[in-house]
């Protein structure tokens, strides 16, 4: 399949060049020799697709090799490698397939589409023996998905919990520095640049349930696609809920979590039915946990293993130059097994796992309830928790004039038990609101 | 050369069978499964080669597997894959190059041996056609010679500092929150097992130094061995000087730091005479940098590059489970290889940097001083660091009957430059005693 001869250039198209296409070119250029150096043989720009041939743009090119033509560039025969920087689910997917069907190798950091489809993709590079590498579509420069894949390749994830949105944690940690409630915090967000006018991708979570369903099918060898994601956004986030974590010693993340529920099996490393369950949402995380000390829009990975224990992979999560050096650094790995005539280890979904409801996901849940201050109404509300089969850890109780607030965390149960718990609360008499309820997360049950 | 049909399992012999063999050994069998779904074929332990066959050991192995004989071992026609974990030069190296020369790709621990002959060893490896890999030689289950290697492939990394080495880490941890003096914190090290009864290698920075060579030669693409690496122990560090240290709102931490220094050329990214610095030793970095919140006997390795920015790896550096779980990741991957009739990238040092001297590094220095408590003392004081080209960032003065303390602390500098300034102080009439010389790291000049 290889169509150039051993010392000419490998020959690289990328389709897009916004704030990430740019740098990809940018760096491409800065750093030929090295580039070179490390593939065995150069790397050289054979197209840059874009929407209009005149909008202004970070990188200077010679006008020929511009192109609006995308799906053209894929299918040329002189294009060994494609840079798919594009985003979205159309043209991006049908571009891709095209490559890969002309015989490219391609790297995409394309997360909604690969949360969406991703098996369609692989499918593809796998009948056409071509690699597909996608290490930028989460978490942006920090190296996660390549170590979930090779570097734990010998070991066994039970649990990843990532902050993969930058936006939303810039947007947390204001509310958590300043005091200030969501929707001031989030125009701060805008005027800075770390969220776009229409937030609702990130606020609402859909950005984050993209990149756990990516992590998961790597961490557990199985498929995840977004639909399998149960997803809550901040927007419902309050200034008292971030008082309530500040008081507990915790602070609210939004959280994207993918977790290996332990099947009936004896427990070894080969237990059949074991299940996933992955979640995006915000939860309280204990101020002393690796992950509460990200700060404005970085992301974090933090991920369990049974060998391993437990590791953190920090760094930033957007932005274009380091997003433009996972997309690099994807690049040499296709560009050297284009050149050694390899591919890379491909989708790895053996396991082929269950994907658990939400209700069955196991968490603890932090309550702040509004109640009468009239004796027995602690042992109401606690009669309603035990009702359900959820254990209760911790009770704070505030009188303030003719009412009380009670604060209970519960320890760990299913989400189901704590979601029907609230429901209870509401419903009783001596229960006037239940003004907050989030999870808890990073503390042993 | 593949000499077993391709369904036949891979066969694997492991060298040592001690707190990580042993390890290795059980995730061998516990994961049998999984691992042969990621390889694509089984792997099957062929033999464990031990120094007594009687000794006791965390897992039960067939006596059939065991041997005395190692090199017999790695000599086999049917041995397909090498796990070295014994450590140490010899016979470890003998048996590397022996493995390699019959054939069989190689995974070692052995960071000692990897930072002294490495180009030894990996020009075996390109000569057999063979892979060595060794993430587990650096921080334990921490991926981040993988990252080094292919994730950063397509950027330009300029520095990178690690926490290496978690018996030291331990020692300095425990001073800070306990304000124990060194030996005290070393005997508790010691009693906790963070500690050998002959801590040499890892107080005196020996450990450390072979793993910053390997991160250099990896990070800059040049040979580095560990005999280019200044070093510096922790034996030396006081309770005082961590007291200091806390007063500027530092933390001490044994560092290792492998700097590129660009060139004379123009900044791009074919600096070519652009050179590496690395060094071990003690420092103090601000409680805000990531790097200060590695508590205990924990890893972490910072690292920096153009495109990526700042990325942070966190975890266990050691242990038998964690670095396990880093040989049998590189196992998986040496194992894949073999199936798919490839090599991984191997040694990549066509940059061949200078190493530059000590002196030149660039950093800067805390120096407490008592000094009599006279006028015109701060004037002396500030005139030899200026004569010396260092200039002052901060001063600090504290009175105490007849005389007086001060501590300043200087911008960066070459650490000639540094040490003659301290040489100078401690001829002056005026200066009674240098107290206290520490390198402050990981803020701007």
């Amino acid at each position: 399949m290889t169509r150039t001869p051993p010392d000419a250039p490998l020959r690289v198209a990328v389709l897009g060049c916004g704030v990430v296409g740019s740098q990809v070119v940018r760096l491409l250029r800065d750093q030929a020799g090295d580039l070179a150096a490390r593939v065995g043989r150069p790397i050289e720009l054979a197209g840059v697709a874009v929407r209009r041939l005149d909008a202004p743009r970070d990188v200077d090119l010679p006008a020929d090799l511009l192109t609006t033509d995308a799906l053209g560039l894929v299918s040329r025969d002189d294009v060994d490698l494609v840079v798919e920087v594009i985003g979205g689910i159309e043209p991006a997917r049908t571009l891709i397939l095209t490559a890969l069907e002309h015989g490219a190798s391609v790297v995409s950091a394309n997360k909604a589409l690969l949360a969406e489809d991703g098996p369609t993709l692989f499918e593809a590079a796998e009948k056409a023996g071509r690699d597909l590498y996608y290490e930028a579509a989460v978490a942006g420069a920090i190296p996660i998905l390549r170590p979930l894949r090779e570097s734990l390749a010998g070991d066994r994830v039970t649990r990843v919990i990532g902050i993969v949105n930058g936006t939303t944690n810039f947007v947390l940690d204001k509310m958590d520095s300043s005091g200030a409630g969501f929707a001031e915090a989030l125009e701060e967000a805008q005027d800075l640049g770390y969220a776009e006018a229409d937030p609702t991708a990130d606020v609402e979570g859909f950005d984050a349930a993209a990149k756990a369903a990516i992590l998961a099918s790597l961490a557990f060898h199985s498929r995840v696609t977004a639909s399998d994601v149960h997803r809550e956004g901040i927007t419902e986030v309050t200034a008292a809920d971030i008082a309530s974590a500040r008081e507990m010693g915790c602070v609210v993340k939004l959280l994207a979590i993918c977790e290996l529920r332990p099947g009936s099996g004896d427990g070894d490393g080969d237990d059949e039915d074991a299940a996933v369950a992955v979640r995006v949402h915000p939860a309280m995380i204990p101020r002393t946990h690796p992950l509460a000390s990200v700060r404005e829009a970085y992301n974090a990975v933090f991920v369990e293993s049974e060998a391993a224990g437990q590791l953190m992979f920090y760094g930033p999560g957007a932005g274009g130059p380091p997003t433009a050096s996972a997309v690099l650094g994807d690049l040499v790995g296709v560009a050297r097994n284009r050149v050694t005539g390899t591919r890379g280890a491909g989708e790895s979904a053996y396991a082929d796992r269950a994907v658990l409801p939400m209700g069955e996901a196991r968490t603890r849940y932090h309550v702040a309830i509004d109640v009468d201050d009239r004796a027995g109404v602690l042992a109401t509300v606690a009669t309603a928790f035990s009702e359900h089969g959820v254990s209760i850890q911790t009770v704070r109780q505030e009188g303030r004039d003719d009412d009380a607030q009670l604060v209970v965390v519960s320890h760990g149960a299913t989400d189901a038990q704590l979601a029907a718990t609230v429901e209870h609360l509401r419903g009783l008499d001596v229960v006037r609101e239940v003004t907050s309820v989030m999870r808890v997360e990073g503390v042993e049950e």
